[in-house]
């Protein structure tokens, strides 16, 4: 199997990309090939580093001379940077040379490249964000989380659709329950396009639906796949990002009250890192592209090796479980969205 | 001045309603008249309870026979349930015989009730949900928090008018900041409805308009107003309290790990009491529901009586400082929105 992987995409690039590559070799098995797309020098240099040898059908370099920067306007830098480790490794999947693409480069870029130069599964329009966010009881999946603020109700339906397999065949949820976000428990309330994709939902014989949740019941873990439109899903992730941080930064400060509360945070440290970890999305690896063709895994743009390590892993998933072909047999009997 | 409380609207009602009106009146100075709304008899036994006598001009008791149930369907209810503490209160309150309405009962009805018989400002279609949510820094103001799912852009617009006059008259905050919930920093980031609302909020000479913020941004406290929908202030505020219970439960647990971690609690209880005063919404009171014709303020459901005392101070606030009055020159001022 041959993952894809854009060595210059995100903070840490490529030192970083290419040391997580380097731990997904000698941790996920002899049949895995990461192909490192992007400057050939710095790609060598950070593999030397890295300890890591070139040898074709384990690790191979292909160079790429340009770099998509997170201040670039997506679409113009698709068209015009053609010679980006972004564009040159989606350009490989889409002509089989891989089997997946993992980038913790710009989302934007990545979400705009992989509708164009992937293209998207029969039926959806453009491939939908979705993203692993830890939670009280369990993990949860959300989706769109920011690829398309602009929905309809058929898009909430195939949403629901590949989240569900997504959880059941790369995470291993065995039936996962399906939830739409909503500012109420009845089929009545949101939205038009939330009251018909409720509908649509609930009529749908390949998930198993549970009706709306309430976001004040969205981080104890509700529901396994919790769908929304692209502009709640931002909020939902960036605001529990946000809420997070700011919530351990004020218990901090009580920690950092006085000597005995300094004492007090030598009996917690561990506690209070273990809830950090839990909280930690590199834990998950990275966000899929679901709807895309290929396999397309955005990890997070401050990952370090392990969330690179990570996500290599998940691509592996993805491909392994046949993923794309199982969400492309299920969306071909929805009915047809306009 | 006459406020005009709902006896029996809340989880707590009449017990804590009344104990707080006892609390208000010996805490707000002599000027103040509690009229209380509700059954007779159970109001007369809580007042009794409180140590509060009827007394013309102090603590007047009007008679309503039914009360709003929380599941009771809004527009049904304010249609059918006339006797109501609630119809009654709000009637009193449109005919002149109060300056202002509290109730901690159900917000859809109070919502409706306020429409239909206080009816809304010039150029409102129907008052928003604005509350008080503690932040990082500073608290901010979230409008609408779900009166109104569906929005124009011209609503959002006079959130931000309203939003910011409630923040400099009633919370003293002077020239506040106002900021459009989206996903982006930039302009042209959003659906159509908040492109649109950006560039109205960005000509509006009357407010302080500071762009666009991120919801990673809004807990730690990046402006005063924070304007968006009513479907995506009710994800922020239901999600912060979700999300804040779920990780102060979580940090809880880490507390009760073993003997060295409780001893470790004892160090910090003061601190993390504090933080869980600061994360109390009982401390703001309640949240007006602002571009109603005049004040009416929806105390939290599960208000106790400190609740229900500074959900009065806060109407007292908004009918000494001329509020609405400032509201309907403020918007008067705006083109005229369809």
């Amino acid at each position: 199997m041959r993952i894809i992987l854009d060595a210059m995409g995100g903070d840490n690039a490529p030192g970083e990309i290419i040391k997580g590559a380097a731990e997904a070799l000698a941790e996920l098995g002899p049949e895995l090939t990461v192909v490192a797309v992007g400057d050939e020098a710095r790609v060598r240099e950070a593999a030397a580093a890295a300890g890591l040898a070139e040898q074709p059908g384990r690790f191979e370099i292909v160079h790429a001379a340009e770099v998509i920067e997170m201040c670039d306007e997506p679409a113009r830098a698709i068209r015009r940077k053609k010679g980006s480790s972004l564009v040159v490794g989606l350009q490989m999947l889409a002509a089989g040379e891989g089997d997946a693409f993992v980038s913790a480069g710009s989302t934007g870029a990545l979400h705009v490249g992989a509708s164009l130069i992937v293209r998207s599964l029969k039926g959806v329009k453009r491939p939908a964000l979705a993203t692993i966010i830890p939670g009280g009881k369990k993990p949860y999946l959300l989706m769109d989380c920011g690829a398309n603020v602009e929905c309809r109700p058929q898009m909430l339906e195939a949403f629901g659709v590949m989240g569900s397999i997504y959880m059941s065949r790369v995470q291993g949820v065995a039936e996962p329950s399906v939830a739409l976000v909503n500012n109420g428990a009845e089929e009545s309330k949101g939205t038009p396009l939330y009251r018909e994709a409720h509908q649509l939902l609930k009529a749908n014989p390949n998930i198993r639906f549970i009706g709306n949740v309430e976001p004040r019941d969205v981080p104890a873990g509700a529901a396994d796949v919790v769908v929304c439109d692209g502009f709640t899903g931002n909020v939902i992730l960036k605001l529990t990002e946000g809420l997070a941080k700011s919530l351990l930064g004020m218990i901090k400060e009580v920690f950092l009250a006085s000597f005995a509360t300094k004492l007090a945070y030598l009996l917690v440290k561990g506690g209070i890192a273990g809830l950090k970890k839990k909280m930690d999305s590199e834990e998950y690896g990275g966000a899929p592209l679901l709807g895309a063709a290929k396999p397309v895994i955005k990890a997070h743009g401050s990952s370090k090796a392990r969330g690179i390590k990570n996500a290599i892993r998940q691509a592996k998933l993805c491909v392994e479980s046949g993923m794309t072909d199982t969400m492309a047999a299920a969306l071909a009997g929805l009915a047809p969205r306009g």
